[in-house]
């Protein structure tokens, strides 16, 4: 089970920290950006990039988030650059998040999951497209769009991370919303994936059908923490986003288990502002998050 | 204006289909899926059945949509025949809808507008990784979430479609939730889209920010319509699905505009219950798709 997976990496490194890797050319060094003159070359320069920054980091993290939109937008060669990352950060040990917020109507969502979380669709291929442990998912459509990417958890033992409450500024204007029922948007959404999840509880606790649980908004964070007892968080919103660990300590359950917190452009371009390489200065951000993290979860174990 | 084009080509060949290219291997002749072993090749395979496709209905229809999770699924290969297949209905006069339901917070929804309907994120390149005239996107991030795709509307002469009220049997789960202002869900997603679209309003009295309204849903396409006086439908559902003209005719105004609707499996496949090739049959289905549409909505023209 991936996420009883995930959970022993975080305790083995006494570290609930994800690595985002939302790559894009102006990321890197000038020396680095100097050839790229089109998509594909811009592609392919990140790929080095990225493998220095998962070096400086395996020993350290759990998991890797990788965006898909930064690599998309390269197109082809993007994607290819997203599939050599994925790679590479699993033959480093990593747990790989892919983070496509794809949905759609069951018998399309069905070819996310193929391509994500999958199988593939032919004879002969053994492997997902773009294989990856997790995918985020958007859950606006409703059980049947997310059924497909539940079952592929079940048959292929991988996880998603469902939308919930999304760490930008207008998350509230639908999330935040009053139901009727004095339900809010987001615990609406959170219900369902505590339901969606209910039969891939793992050993720690937590299910393969995570939340996506923004660090910008404790609140909400602490309210869905209490309402979702097996429902595992990824937290973005850490660092340039505004986010502290007092802001996501109410994430985590008394054991300090319950999320893993992500950082990307406060470790990609952590050299800006510390000088060094790129590299050993991601490892500093990185080792810095671990200590700030672990200051107000304190040890990280099972119960 | 893209939606001043789409609607002046649906004026001008008095037919709101839009053909849906959600092409997988199996929809396919069992001879064109033969060679096909890998994910490459099954993508390869799909490229000559679209075209006839496009070649068989470029005449008679306004638009095509691509479903990208169909090519995805089949990875960067996928991909490239996504944008040939798109270039081909380019060619042959047809707009093209990117089906990928795409989301995010606003620093990373651009990178997604820069795929497809943008400009491309380096110098030297003049066109999106993905060119498209419209994306579909789905809204649940809020106003920062979606304006990267208004933006680039605004600066590229693209469009899109926001997901309102899906086709598929569980949308109503949240989309039909009642606010506490008394609103549904969908509602209030469609007060947001109709806002997005305010400054993007064309000669035909709809905006660049369309809205995705199930065709399986009559009664809230109702609503909807009298609701969002500036805001063009895409209509998925007609067909395999179970949407029905009758049932489609209320997303449509009193001139027969106000929407586009969708058929993909319908059309790709109608060759399997009509007999005959694969092209001819769907043409045959798009016109009788057309007949029946024009049948409730009467003679399509403008005020």
């Amino acid at each position: 089970m991936i996420t009883d997976e995930l959970i022993a990496k975080i305790i083995e490194k006494q570290n609930p920290t994800c690595v985002g890797l939302d790559t894009v050319l102006e990321y890197l060094p000038e020396e680095m950006q100097a050839e790229a003159d089109d998509l594909t070359e811009a592609a392919f320069a990140l790929q080095p990039f990225n493998e220095k920054i998962i070096d400086a980091v395996c020993d350290i993290v759990p998991a890797v988030k990788i965006q898909l939109a930064c690599y998309e937008q390269y197109g082809e060669s993007g994607l290819n650059v997203f599939n050599a990352t994925a790679a590479y950060a699993k033959k480093k040990g990593l747990i790989v998040i892919a983070d496509g917020k794809r949905n759609d109507i069951g018998s399309t969502a069905e070819k996310y999951a193929n391509a994500f979380l999958g199988d593939t669709p032919c004879t002969g291929c053994r492997e997902a497209a773009f294989p990856s442990d997790y995918l985020t998912v958007n859950g606006y459509l409703g059980t049947d769009g997310v059924k497909p990417f539940t079952d592929a958890c079940k048959q292929y033992g991988k996880g998603i991370f469902v939308l919930v409450k999304t760490s930008n500024p207008s998350s509230g204007e639908l999330q935040n919303l009053k139901l009727e029922d004095g339900r809010t948007v987001y615990e609406c959404m959170g219900d369902m994936v505590e339901r969606w999840g209910a039969d891939t509880v793992g050993k720690y606790g937590y299910s393969a059908v995570g939340a996506v649980v923004g660090a910008t908004h404790p609140e909400e964070a602490k309210v869905l923490r209490a309402r979702l007892p097996h429902t595992f968080f990824l937290i973005p919103g850490y660092g340039a986003q505004g986010g502290n660990a007092d802001m996501v300590r109410a994430c985590f359950d008394g054991n300090g288990l319950g999320g893993i917190v992500n950082n990307s452009r406060g470790i990609l371009t952590a050299y800006k502002k510390r000088g060094g390489t790129y590299y050993d200065a991601a490892r500093e951000a990185c080792l810095e998050m671990k200590a700030d993290l672990l200051s107000v979860l304190g040890e990280i174990c099972a119960k």
